[in-house]
């Protein structure tokens, strides 16, 4: 079957033959109908982050994928049920704790690979199994745009953490800034502009259809050439919620400063290392002066997954049309991994339902 | 009647006859026993924290406090019973939404005074007056050493935000670090060496009395001379929550990197502005990858009061008698807010039951 896949010391993704795999004792086999790309693929593709399989000469790439079980093998599934598969897998050396208890979202680096960036092949290939407890029936009228609901489980899990954070006394968020307008950005505008005013943080100019996506939902572009994140207290208000998605190693820091008392930064990026000078006292006090709250989240679970596909059967039909600039299929995905100004969300298509 | 304060433009405490306070409707006289002394009264001496009542020439310190009612008044209380007050009080522009749901502890700094501390007079009085609902009763067995249930209160609070921030997996700490041996630190490492293995991060050399106090209670000194936070996981290990009451900026990075996956750092300390270089991409990377948290706590609220009272009860004797160095008579106080290496906790006592 074919697949998409990254060669070591290759520049470019490239199809490639591999055989079709064998389902094993607890594993369905899943025909893939779409898998998403994000900016994770693209680090991985440029091998800033991520690793391959061991002893493999080569990664399938793709993490956001949606699929139709082929067959279901001795599983609870029936051939035909949409299935979205979750990211993580035991680590080769075996099971553990987190694995165990369903939350291998919170498994240390170590404990765990990730199907498509770290250690375990992706679903950018015509079929692929799966353990049954990695796979999330969800309702087959969401099957089309079922690809987002792995990026949209990403932002559930960091919002629980948040929500979590401030827990202990009465805590009603109604401002949020998302740093970042990639594609995880902007599907996280959407989903908070359902109940919060939002500001969303790029560095583009106008016209760009990651701000017109934004001010389509009644959010504010902020320019943070013109308005660093530090800065958006004075020239706009204080928030209750920071979202990170840039990786911009500063956003650890300043996110900070842009929180109204009591509120809470979730970060998402993954930066490299870099060294700069900060007021160490002023995030220090102002931390505890005002009983803030950061949260680091990575990967998410199953109950994130199936919460997203709830979030995702109610996103504003626009908000979609305008996410997923574009669908292509596999055989022909060309530039699907690269950035471009014109593009929010690629989709691979692998085959119809 | 006897208080002792500090007035403005001066360098040290005195005693200074003041009017006995009369109850207003909804409030009771309280007779004060004693009053606990720690470090943010010497900030507030030396002018680093806090500020004077408004119009005031000078502030009644203290507000680790515990009495007798004297004068009912109107309230629900009976003359004997013990009781403890909160610290924060409405602003003088009058009540907020903080108030009016019992959290005052979450309020911005510039919704509350602090009673003893910034912009109201404190319980270093023969008598105080306070309001019903920031009196907490409690046990009168509990009163001679009713005086840490504030610090205790605060402690609470900082793990009860920290505990949330958890609370969406399964989280079951069993290593601590407190960062700096002050009476605060101490109190902590004996409520948490009750369930973890504690480590108490101090700059003291042996003999020292902190020192004693860390091992009696089962814990570990790490001096920060030879181990540097970032060092505790090479040196010693990993811990699930770090609990910082050292003021120190850097803990406030450096904090992170003593946390094993998925732990959670309290801040409390209070630090002036202080420029220095960090590595931000390794902070914000360990951050999301090992989904780390941070919370910042100030103050406490009445349930925390509430709380600390149970912990108190069930904080062995030897702790307790260990930390409390010595009691003085409040017309001695002398070198009551000194600090001294022989020195662990002073109280100032006003009466007795």
């Amino acid at each position: 079957m074919d697949t998409i896949s990254i060669r070591k010391d290759a520049c470019e993704p490239e199809l490639l033959e591999v055989p079709r795999p064998e389902p094993e004792p607890g594993q369905a086999l899943v025909r893939t109908l779409r898998v998403g790309v994000d900016g994770t693929d693209r680090e991985v593709i440029e091998g800033g982050h991520g690793g391959f399989p061991e002893g493999e000469e080569f990664l399938v790439l793709g993490h956001e994928a949606v699929g139709v079980v082929e067959d279901p093998n001795d599983t609870d599934f029936e051939a035909g049920d949409v299935v979205v598969p979750t990211v993580r897998r035991p680590p080769d050396d075996g099971e553990n704790g987190y694995f165990a208890r369903g939350e291998a979202d919170m498994a240390p680096p170590e404990g765990t690979v990730e199907r498509g960036i770290d250690g375990a092949h992706g679903f950018m290939s015509e079929y692929f199994v799966s353990e049954e407890r990695f796979l999330v029936e969800i309702p087959e009228e969401l099957a089309a745009r079922g690809f987002l609901i792995e990026p949209i489980s990403i932002t559930e899990k960091a919002l629980e953490l948040a929500d979590a954070s401030r827990s202990t006394f009465e805590w009603d968020p109604d401002t949020a800034l998302v740093l970042g307008n990639g594609s995880l950005g902007l599907l996280t505008v959407a989903m908070l502009a359902r109940e919060m005013d939002v500001y969303c943080l790029g560095r583009r100019d106008r016209p760009d259809p990651t701000i017109e996506f934004i001010e389509a939902r009644g959010g504010t572009y902020i320019d943070s050439r013109e308005t660093p994140v530090e800065e958006v207290p004075e020239a706009y208000e204080r928030v209750d919620l920071v979202y990170e998605a840039t990786g911009y190693a500063k956003h650890a820091i300043t996110s900070l400063y842009a929180l109204a008392p009591n509120g809470v930064a979730a970060l998402l990026g993954i930066p490299d290392p870099w060294e700069f000078e900060i007021d160490g006292g002023r995030f220090h006090r102002e931390f505890v002066m005002e009983n803030k709250a950061m949260v680091g989240s990575v990967n998410s679970g199953p109950r994130h997954f199936r919460t997203a596909a709830d979030t995702l059967a109610d996103l504003p039909e626009a908000a979609l049309a305008d996410l997923v600039t574009r669908v292509v299929d596999y055989r022909e995905f060309g530039d699907a991994f690269e950035a471009a100004d014109d593009i929010i969300k690629t989709a691979v298509q692998f085959s119809e339902r």
